[in-house]
């Protein structure tokens, strides 16, 4: 907890935290938690998409095993704008505890570590969140080897493009292809998340193992109207941007309430002029839509496009929208899943059986899922409020997910006799 | 028309018309139109803020009689950027050609002029949009006497200061207040302008006399709920500011749409933080509401305000509007009012009786009414466009409005004997 605080500290913004992919918050929160897993005796590095890793070799007969297979515990290290101090980060921390407490000496005097049949790697994956190019999971696609060529010229608010980051960063893009890894490199991923939900909170339970995370698409969407007057242009004679726009916003509302497991949000909207007295010509806003499956997910957008073409129709307007990014939805590895719930039940934390949730919330393991198999435990944060400073989550519960997480790698261990 | 092309041709801009308070384009349409109005028979002169004006004396036995106070006749010179070639220009043209009409000998041999009990003046005020500095009516303010203090320190988007401008265009900031005219000075204001909106062009009427100037209202709106995670945040428990915004910005159209001279636009939105996957938790927009009258206008401002408190309250939303601007509603004085209006049925322009509009647009008067009376005629223009390069007039109304001012005066005259 006192880490997460620390981490916190590490921040683009005075007073809350921002700390984006390839800024000069990246590299601190880089230097600072390769310092960490030093202490809990990792070899940290930095991949050549700048996630930083750091590994704790298995031990064959007292010697280091460098080609042996990892199972990589991890989350990321960007935020959002204004963000909590436990969504990612505290999954690191875990990830470093969890590490820690399986090489150090039991109290009967024999090691965690010793005896197990892979080795460990932590994963502070540099993008998931996506808030400075807009497109997520950058850091866990260049890990995963599907990193693609067509993201060099995404571009920040300032205009700085990705090439340029990554060489401000003191990275070569030519050799972004060295992060990936190789299926056989690893036997699984996991990692613990906040919930970024309610529904622990709401039954009143620490934990849960995650079944998929959700299909999410994002979409740029303009549309056009007419720059008019304010104060001539009677209302039959406008096309009004942003009254457009705020219908279709509120459309992808009532769609979605409507529907199961599909949740869709209108996250950024501006208008143009923007002058008070100008009636909006055009405007622009996001569109991000997540579902349980892929095509549910895409039934529910025919639907708003279509409830989207009679509004603009009726008032005058065109809009065309553009797809950012669209990624298939994550089943996690049934082995690995249940590795999660033996974890879970391990420690006691569940009083009716392990609960189970899909993740609305999008995470690197939907990139990494494309290398290994995916586990993933959430944890309870208070009033599911995540992407905000009051952010919360409690000492005992992160205890208790420490110790799941640990006893998870132990049966998986288990399962995978050296 | 000819002089509204060559004035289009006193422009900063290459492609475009635009001419602001005091610039090097000022100065050579003030020249311009001083000439003019010597060829009119007026004496022209710049006054302290950099208005031109030209004054016929009214005759008394044949000699001049300078104490007389005048009838005013005029518009503004000033453009917004990439203008069109009647906003205001045309009011001061027709104003020209009014007087050179009055002056002029009648076919039976007897002159307009010599009767006429008031002086004529033609003013081509130097500031009515307010591009430059922000603020407008600047060039009318002085011209009424309510010049205040305040705006010297007005800066332009080079950093000049409005000071520092007069210095630069040969004015003598101390002597502004020489640019105030008294009322016992006049006698009343007309105004001539084109309507920049399509009631006439609907309706098919060439004229119209204007009630009232608009009474308007600039606000800033800050709508707070609570930025939460797109994904894991399910709809009962977001509190979204922006869906509280768009209902807002659609309930101003709903509400103004069905009220009679009232009209609200929102002009710019912006969301924070404005993330493409967290729910807004703010969103701050503007909102201009302009009303015939200000009770009016204010009644409307209350049913908003009651909308949006159920709204919000709904959501889960707070609100707050702070008023950045607070302009009183001009109405035309019943006399001007009525004079035009004989004007405009003594030139047969006006099928079913003489049409009469108020201006959701700002003009001259606003201010010029602080010292004198104020009557407007409103010329037809195509499609209400204005604030465009394709704002148009027919010659054939222009030459409708010029006589239907012409007799304006005429009946002002006769109201007032000598």
């Amino acid at each position: 907890m006192v880490r997460c605080d620390e981490l916190a500290r590490v921040s683009a913004a005075d007073g809350g935290i921002e700390r984006v992919y390839l800024s000069a918050e990246h590299a601190r929160a880089n230097r600072l938690v390769a310092q960490w897993m030093r202490e809990a005796g990792l070899r940290p590095w930095q991949d050549a998409a700048g996630n930083l890793l750091g590994r704790l070799e298995r031990l064959r007969a007292g010697r280091a095993d460098p080609e042996a297979p990892a199972v990589v515990l991890g989350s990321h290290l960007d935020t959002v704008p204004d963000a909590g101090r436990y969504d990612g980060m505290l999954g690191v921390l875990m990830a470093l505890e969890a590490v820690r407490i399986l090489r150090a000496p039991r109290p009967d005097g024999e090691g965690y570590g010793a005896p197990l049949p892979f080795a460990l790697e932590v994963a502070a994956f540099g993008d998931e969140e996506g808030t400075r190019f807009g497109t997520a999971l950058l850091g866990s696609s260049a890990f995963a080897g599907s990193w693609q060529d067509g993201w060099w010229d995404l571009a920040d608010a300032t205009g700085t493009t990705l090439r340029e980051a990554f060489l401000e960063f003191g990275l070569d893009p030519a050799r972004v292809g060295e992060a990936a890894r190789r299926p056989d490199e690893l036997v699984g991923y996991l990692e613990a998340h906040i919930e970024q939900g309610p529904e622990l909170d709401r039954r009143g339970e620490p934990l849960a193992v995650v079944s998929s995370i959700a299909a999410a698409r994002r979409f740029q969407v303009v549309v056009e109207g007419e720059a008019r007057h304010a104060g001539g242009t009677p209302y039959d004679m406008r096309h009004d941007a942003l009254l457009g726009a705020g219908e279709a916003a509120l459309a992808v509302e009532r769609i979605c309430r409507g529907e199961h497991h599909v949740i869709g949000t209108v996250g950024r909207l501006e208008t143009f002029p923007g002058a008070v007295n100008v009636v909006p010509g055009e405007a622009r806003f996001t569109l991000d839509l997540r579902g349980e499956s892929g095509p549910e997910r895409d039934r529910v957008w025919e639907r708003i496009t279509k409830d989207w073409d009679e509004t603009m129709g009726r008032r005058g307007l065109r809009w065309s929208a553009r797809a950012v990014h669209d990624a298939s939805a994550l089943t996690c590895a049934p082995l690995l899943r249940d590795t999660i719930r033996e974890g879970v039940a391990a420690v006691g934390a569940a009083r009716d059986g392990v609960l189970e949730l899909f993740s609305p919330a999008g995470h690197d393991g939907m990139a990494v899922g494309a290398v290994t198999g995916v586990g993933m435990l959430f944890l309870r944060n208070r009033d599911g409020i995540s992407h905000h400073p009051d952010e919360s989550v409690t000492a005992s519960d992160v205890a208790l997910g420490i110790r799941a997480l640990t006893a998870a790698v132990l049966a998986l261990a288990a399962d995978r006799p050296g």
